[in-house]
């Protein structure tokens, strides 16, 4: 049999347990051209939150009793398309169970030698890639700016910051706890970092941290901290919205400062983007990482549940925030 | 004797005439290099309400007791630089008074014989440059797309929509009365517009008159019709932040509702500029404006205010918004 993991009903607010659902169902049969998988890790992210809700957005709502959505990688056990034979490792869409089929032109072949499969969902899969494109091709950022990443120690504030210290930058890294703090400043070589949970002031800690103001704003979790970051941009700063992690559970939207007059003034931009803008130069963006991670320059974590059973618990921590870089489902 | 407006207060919230003081001053000497110019017409622009707060912003604060900063075109009387001679129409930043000294380098010779010398401070000057690089470089409109202006019946707006629709945009428009939607629908040539006084919800409206969404929106309001353009842009939209007068009046800083969301779904833009940014490309937005005035494609019209001592009443009405385009005032 296939465990899923479905979605029950439509969260108000935070998610909890009892929104999902865990059920079994046949394991699938490919047709031509799809390849059957069995998943060995899912992908935990912040944007399916989003999914959850009854309202369009880039992509579609989750059906309640629907598979949840997501990325996963795994083995194929069964192929029918030239392009994968049983057993090699492939990553696609297969949402929040044990199998899944996909069409083989929609599956990545992941190449196992390179680096555990599991950073298929990670570093080197769309997080990492998220963080190349938005910090490079939004951000922009040269050599001696300074660079601040809210959501610092995440699966893409990480390999973003980590891209920003590449490129010869100041980075000022955003998390919520002392241990999220001291990895940033220690093991992914951040010049400076901070715990949002214990500051008094986040102005007057990012100004403490960036003295010099604030250059490029890589941003994860928008609410207060994006707020005070908008107080202390430069002159043609570039603020990138890659996520708002601290909006996604609110139950009625929040109301904040208008900061478009500061746009004005510095002459700044604020852009907001999807990694499938970049699709055709995912080949390009996965050689850089590569490259990076066996140099040592781009150093990794990850956060593993066991068992597809735990997924909806893993999720909901790594809403609040328990999670240190990329949260994954072991399965296999 | 040379009669000047000096900044008697800092006005809190809306400006009132008790702020400003009529005074009288010698006729100012010019020295080597620079030139003495009997002004015909004072600009007056809602940049100048920001001059009289005591906050840094990207110009240094109008002193107490100094003269009201400002531009203005008129006539060389004096000149010590081979540049100017005697009778020359020259349009720099005299501020709000009847002689001023100009550095040579510093002033725009004005060609009387191309249009009436009083555009040097509209459609053929900071206004019309302002529009013209903020719409095109910023905004980057695409024959096709619809563009929406606010304010679109002032100095900047009116030129911007005109722009959009030589570019082959589809252009609508906001102001503040019946007068100035049917001066944008009818002599601008916009395709649509309305009067967000009188509209019941700035959303349905903009949603009606906007079926294929909004692209790009030029901004110089800010505001509560800024919250209802980002609820219906289009994916890669890009919205040109040129000023936010609705809250430069505001006796406390306004909450808004947060929008940063809106700009991931659909991977798009916010960016504020100033006119200076450009200064190297004056020359060929000035060729283009005055080419397209010329061929009847951009229309203008000026509100004139009569004598200096009534500037400050003008600039008052102006911020209410009782002008349709450039307001001047004539000192001549």
């Amino acid at each position: 049999m296939n465990r899923q993991i479905t979605l029950a009903a439509r969260p108000s607010g935070f998610p909890t347990e009892g929104d999902f659902r865990l059920v079994e169902a046949p394991v699938p049969v490919p047709g031509e051209g799809e390849i059957l998988v069995r998943n060995l890790y899912l992908s935990l992210d912040p944007y399916m939150r989003g999914r959850m809700n009854d309202t369009k957005s880039y992509a579609e709502p989750v059906a309640i009793g629907g598979v949840m959505t997501g990325e996963a990688v795994g083995r194929v056990i069964e192929s029918k398309d030239a392009r994968f034979r049983e057993g090699d490792i492939a990553a696609g869409m297969t949402g929040w169970q044990e199998y899944g089929v996909l069409a083989a032109g929609e599956a990545r072949k992941v190449d196992a030698g390179v680096a555990p499969v599991s950073t298929a969902l990670g570093v080197l899969g769309m997080p990492g890639l998220t963080a190349y494109f938005g910090l490079l091709e939004i951000g922009r950022p040269k050599a001696g700016e300074t660079v601040v990443v809210s959501g610092g120690a995440g699966a893409v504030g990480a390999v973003a910051g980590q891209i920003a210290k590449i490129k010869g930058c100041r980075v000022v890294g955003i998390a919520g706890s002392d241990a999220k703090v001291d990895y940033m400043t220690g093991e992914l070589g951040f010049d400076a970092a901070f715990n949002y949970k214990t500051a008094a002031s986040y102005y007057h800690k990012l100004a403490e941290l960036c003295p010099g103001g604030i250059d490029v704003y890589f941003d994860n979790v928008g609410g207060a901290i994006t707020d005070a970051v908008f107080r202390l941009i430069n002159d043609r700063a570039r603020v990138v919205i890659c996520g708002q992690i601290s909006q996604y559970n609110l139950k009625r939207p929040e109301m904040g400062p208008r900061f478009l007059w500061t746009l004005i003034v510095h002459q700044a931009r604020v852009e907001g983007f999807l990694v499938f803008q970049f699709k055709e130069r995912y080949e390009e963006g996965l050689r850089d990482l590569t490259r990076w991670v066996r140099e040592g320059k781009i150093r990794y974590r990850e956060s593993v549940a066991e068992g597809i059973e735990n997924a909806p618990r893993a999720f909901i921590g790594m809403l609040r925030g328990e999670n240190t870089g990329k949260q994954l489902v072991k399965v296999g």
